[in-house]
């Protein structure tokens, strides 16, 4: 008997992991999925990127619920219990990361119809492309409980960073042409959404560290 | 015995919250301080909010570390499970607001020297203070456990979100002289951490609906 609780605990530990892999995954793709829409002013696929955003609520509220749940029934100690509340903690980052991609795929749908970015949003997909290898390193880190992974998320972040100020310099100097001031706010504020996509994943990365290790590495030393 | 046990657990929870109320507390107060640098220009008070930002960050880690101190050692179940999982989750966004106040002061020590602020810089305060008093009003509805206060801070956000509308629109007509371009954007840019820190307000308010009545009014119909 005792066997077979600790069997149904683990197959909810796992599950839980699933949904937050999974949840992760889909939070990768809409940020791509907003990025080509912003690249290629392309409506329809900004549109896509919003109703995708539903999904990513419900997934939200799944796996609360589900930590919840092992909280209140398993009541786990130690790792598990630092696991469960991380989990809450990281939904709370994912979701957030869906909102970010529907910001994205807001401005898309605002750009000036043209045919090709101007220079500094030519940055935006390389800054995407960086921000979703830190997500999906993150969780992976999250699900392997693997803090040496989780490290190396922060390491990436840097790189978001400089990308960002990047993007920063050349539009504040596009910007001089008053007929580029409305498209060089969103490509900024485009920017300004993936660093924050960076943050997410760098918090999650953290919350790894915090459950593996026991202590707390947010906002201090590693 | 079991009277005192049930004490010590009334003790940490209410420790919990008093926790919450002054770590909110800080809170405003970082952004009454970082929106009066903006006005007055004022670097040193500026550096001030910066530097009470470390306050944030241990007051974050103090509440998790309690949060699962009373899920490990009490193991709560139904509302008081609820309370623990959604003050983790509510000492994230507290922790982000502080970041938008410290993104405030940020921009504060850039913009221009200039006697005044413009139009658009004008409203920064009454949103700050709108911003403000959702969050103080979203704590208390969180430590009361109270549903209907709750459903209140939902309301309130309409407002802030018409100012920010209001402030894009003046910035994006003053930015027409290239001159007000870089402290143009920073406006904004202040608009939109306020409109952000009404939107952490309201993420705490969606929790004490999930804490109370044990349904997640996140995402969806109140």
């Amino acid at each position: 008997m005792r066997t077979h609780t600790h069997q149904e605990f683990e197959a909810e530990l796992r599950n839980l992991k699933d949904r937050l892999l999974a949840m992760g995954g889909r939070c990768e793709q809409m940020i791509a999925m907003a990025v080509r829409a912003f690249e290629d002013r392309d409506e329809a696929l900004a549109q896509e990127v919003m109703e995708a955003d539903h999904g990513m609520d419900e997934d939200e509220v799944a796996i609360d619920e589900l930590a919840v749940r092992i909280l209140a029934l398993r009541q786990p100690v130690g790792r598990d219990l630092r696991f469960a509340v991380a989990a809450v903690k990281a939904s709370t980052d994912l979701e957030r990361i869906g909102d970010e991609a529907v910001n994205i795929a807001e401005r898309a749908i605002e750009m000036e119809p043209a045919g090709r970015l101007s220079r500094p949003g030519s940055k935006l997909p390389e800054m995407a492309q960086r921000a979703g290898a830190m997500l999906r390193d993150a969780l992976n880190a999250f699900v392997e409980e693997d803090a040496n992974k989780a490290r190396d998320v922060f390491e990436q972040d840097d790189a978001v960073d400089d990308l960002y100020g990047e993007v920063m310099g050349l539009c504040l100097d596009d910007m001089k042409d008053p007929s580029r001031i409305a498209d060089g706010m969103r490509i900024c504020n485009c920017a300004k959404y993936i660093e924050r996509i960076a943050d997410h994943a760098t918090n999650i990365a953290e919350m790894v560290i915090f459950m593996v290790e026991g202590r707390d590495v947010r906002h201090g030393n590693l």
